[in-house]
């Protein structure tokens, strides 16, 4: 139950070194991108901050993997935003609806661990989650240049085509020193993500550290942004944007009144909000852990990101997540265990006491750039064109799913885009591969003869079908079967080879049955070979079936020739 | 187009008098059942003579069922009655929204057949088809009862519990003439379903007209109860209800407005009704033509039915199918081609000309008691009991769709039935069949360790996924690989036997690489066997799998142990 106790068995002092460093790198990251992230969510900045001090720490003793950084994450944000637009303007109810969506969040993660469902989230394809990331980092961008050009833009705004329409109506609203602002950040930033690096590595430092330093970039953005707003008064004399008062100390423990209306009015973006959140961050944990040859436990990460969303609702926070860069960073600056994320939460909690008073006059438009950098990295374009080489199928649903969300919202766009691909999985598997087939001579081995210059007979009727026999392919096997006979009117035997059969199903029971008593009255006998013994055991349960089955089970399909085709000759084919 | 054509290029004599003789012996057995069907849609009887004029005979000329007879059938009447039931009392208002789900209906099959999208039956499980079928038997036979009983009853109810409510409600006005003649006109339903046949075959006559003979019963039974109640005048002196004045004459061609909003109101009833309706008619008129070796074609059928639809709402009339009962009678009394379904259509017309003062008198419990009688046919207690048998998850969907329709409504149950068999398909298919495997020694065959005595390799593991690598498996196929690994740490080379799969979606590529990725950091490199063709030649589209890929692809299986397993000796394992 506390994975944590199993790392510390052994942990050293140099464990210790690293994961102090770790945990401090991590934080000066997280800072900065946890105020804007709550900002994100049209919450007050310091609602970040929350959510970045106690659910780490509960996450660290609960979790299986060792580095995973946990917090408010970008895409979780917007969904918030989304989902709560209709509380938009009244910070009292939107705070209290936060924490009802966060509460039920974590609710719904352990009720999941409890039922042993993370599979669930294998229903989410890759297609779908790339074109979700996509479409909401796209959102995510529209919904922060107002801030970062000091337009005032819509609150709670979910389609991009609303979004954009807001920001022309309002162009002429612009604050030229708010977007200088802004647009400096951005562009220290951008810098910051591409030459430090190199030029620290040139200078002789250790590339991982130069990485790790890139890393601090935000906060020296906040901190050369805020300076500038002091020393100039940008705040006051150009009317530049600033977060304001940050109350400090830190979050007391909220119990909600429970409101059983609002509670399932939330559910369906607590879902949502679920689902995205587990799949990010179980594959980043996954990809993580591979790394270093540890095992993450889906049950248990589960468990862990419910426990943390708990702790952040009952924090008066937002919602969690592993989130992608923060964990990077603690990955890289050498976080060997989950200590690195007890000390990232506690210097968290250690700023919340005595920073707050400086964050007061950091201006809007550096917490918008941060964001709009953070999510310009979600966009993956190169998954739309390595998609659309492989498999176009995918690659449409992928931008089925971009589409919806942008013109949908976000939600309708997730559930567009995982009922797409679950339709097109169950399409696929209507379609088995089924193959005529015949002896390659001289040998046992079966082949289609489409593909090989093998023996048939022209009494004989060898079919393989490659794969479960259900409700929804069964009708195709049999159309294929009765084309194949009206191709080949001499045949007296049909031989199923059944190797690739692991189940068949009712309904498809039925309609085989319905086929064997068919093609009896047809003249052609119905045989089955290489059946398996699970399914030969379900057959021999139904006693209709073994009375309509007049043929035999051969244990090989060469078996049946002997005894089939009599004295009759194969014909050999070497068909193309 | 016009299969009807092809059926006459060879029609003779002989055929003309079988088909004479079908046709007439249908329309005996149509006209009191269309009457009867139309009033449990909750229309007044001459619709359904309306509904069974024109459209058999439009089906006759489009359909490939030589023998399907079409007309009102009870389940989609009753679908009909639960749609519309917010406009019952309102005559008018009534008429015009079934003329507006009917025209609807048509145009969803001859949209489908456009598309030809006549697969998409293939999504409803036998299960599902059968649960609903028979909880929608049990519906309409509380619907019917109060008819039978002379008890008021309640109109557009969906659900038993309101329906058995209603009844018991009501008892008190039970009008004891009525039940008088609804229970012996039922007794002389299930004799006649029963006795005569067998009474007449021990009289000589050929069990096969005996049968159909026995299928005229209704029509007696609608001759003896009339007569009884003009005889007796139980309508004017014991309050027996009867049918009242039926409306003679053709039908007239009705143009409707056009309310989009009524459209899109009426849609999920329409798509439910086409969707049964389709299903019922194909299968039947499979099960037919596999009788006689003719061939149906899935996507005629649809243009077909969608035209005998349109037909049926420009004649103001209701829903139509292909009905089990007739086309049963159509089909032991010698129908040979479409001409039967003609005649059958012509004989209706005639009827609404000629004898419709002769239903003015007929009781209404007469043709409770034809539904009561055909509906308590549809009743499948052996598919529960089979499937249960057979497999406990389908049989448990089963259930599902039955107490589905029965307490939460007809389209509601059905949504649920097919939502949970799809669930369960999807569920299946993410848990795919995966086998160590090792050589049978002596051969080059590879057989599951746990199943036979076969030969392995310690440095190297052999592994078969009996299923194609897709979103929803691959996490599945992920683990497996990676316990069994951690089993055999001494494993320096994994192959993957790739002979059933057929396919590799995007999302599983992308796993797959990471796995291969992750595994040769781990030095285990990862090889791939019996790769099919087109698998192939899809992996080699992808630039980051051919680097990804360390390992080699071999032919045959065999082919690895000479290369990798190098001086290695085999282990004979002798697992189960």
């Amino acid at each position: 139950m506390m994975p944590l106790f199993g790392s510390l068995s052994t942990y050293t002092r140099a464990d210790l070194r690293a994961d102090t460093v770790a945990g401090v790198v991590t934080a000066i990251l997280l800072v900065p991108q946890a105020m804007a992230f709550a900002v994100l969510a049209g919450l007050p900045p310091q609602i970040g901050l929350y959510a970045s001090f106690l659910p780490p720490i509960v996450y660290a003793f609960l979790g299986t993997s060792r580095t995973l950084a946990v917090g408010p994450v970008s895409v979780s944000a917007i969904m918030v935003a989304s989902a709560l637009g209709a509380y938009a303007g009244n910070t009292e109810a939107y705070l209290g609806t936060t924490l009802v969506l966060t509460l039920e969040i974590g609710l719904i993660f352990i009720l999941l661990a409890a039922l042993r469902l993370g599979e669930l989230a294998n229903f989410l394809s890759h297609s779908v989650l790339s074109g979700f990331t996509t479409a909401a980092a796209l959102l995510i961008i529209v919904n922060q240049v107002p801030a970062l050009l000091g337009v005032p833009g819509v609150s709670g705004n979910t389609t991009t085509y609303t979004g954009i329409a807001a920001i022309l109506n309002q162009r002429d609203a612009l604050v030229w020193a708010t977007a200088l602002v802004g647009v400096a950040a951005m562009l220290l930033l951008l810098a910051g993500g591409r030459s430090p690096p190199a030029l620290l590595r040139r200078s002789g430092l250790n590339s991982q550290w130069a990485d790790v330093f890139g890393r601090t970039i935000p906060l020296l953005a906040v901190i050369a942004t805020t300076a500038a707003v002091m020393i100039f008064d940008l705040d006051r004399r150009y009317g530049v944007a600033t977060v304001g008062a940050v109350p400090g100390g830190l979050p007391s423990i909220h119990f909600m009144p429970l409101q059983f209306h609002l509670w399932l009015e939330l559910l369906p973006s607590a879902l949502a909000i679920s689902l995205i959140s587990y799949v990010e961050s179980i594959s980043l944990a996954k990809v993580l852990a591979d790394r270093r040859r540890q095992r993450v436990d889906a049950n248990q990460e589960l468990l862990a990101l419910g426990a943390a969303n708990l702790a952040s609702a009952f924090s008066s926070a937002m919602p969690v997540a592993g989130g992608f860069s923060r964990t990077a960073v603690n990955f890289a600056a050498g976080a060997r265990t989950q200590i690195a994320g007890i000390i990232t939460g506690l210097l968290i909690g250690a700023s919340l006491l005595a920073f707050t008073p400086l964050f007061a006059r950091m201006p809007k438009a550096t917490l918008a750039a941060i964001i709009i950098v953070a999510a310009a990295k979600l966009i993956d374009i190169r998954t739309v064109v390595g998609t659309w080489r492989y498999q176009r199928s995918d690659a449409v649903i992928l931008l089925l799913t971009i589409t919806g969300v942008l013109a949908l919202g976000i939600e309708r766009g997730l559930i567009l885009g995982v009922g797409l691909s679950l339709l097109s999985g169950v399409w696929r598997m209507s379609r088995p591969h089924i193959a005529v087939v015949g002896r390659v001579p001289g040998t046992n081995h079966f082949r289609n003869v489409l593909r090989y210059r093998v023996e048939t007979w022209p009494e004989l009727l060898f079919i393989r079908v490659d794969a479960d026999f259900n409700f929804m392919n069964m009708r195709r096997i049999e159309e294929f079967v009765m084309a194949r006979l009206l191709r080949q009117p001499q045949a007296r035997h049909l031989v199923l080879i059944c190797s690739a059969v692991n189940h068949i199903d009712s309904s498809a029971l039925l309609e085989l049955e319905r086929l064997v008593i068919g093609l009896r009255a047809d003249g052609v006998t119905v045989h089955f070979a290489e059946v398996k013994g699970p399914v030969l055991e379900g057959l021999q349960r139904v006693p209709v079936m073994r009375q309509a089955l007049p043929g035999r089970i051969y244990m090989q399909a060469a078996d049946a020739i002997a005894e089939l085709a009599g004295a009759g000759e194969p014909v050999s084919e070497a068909k193309k």
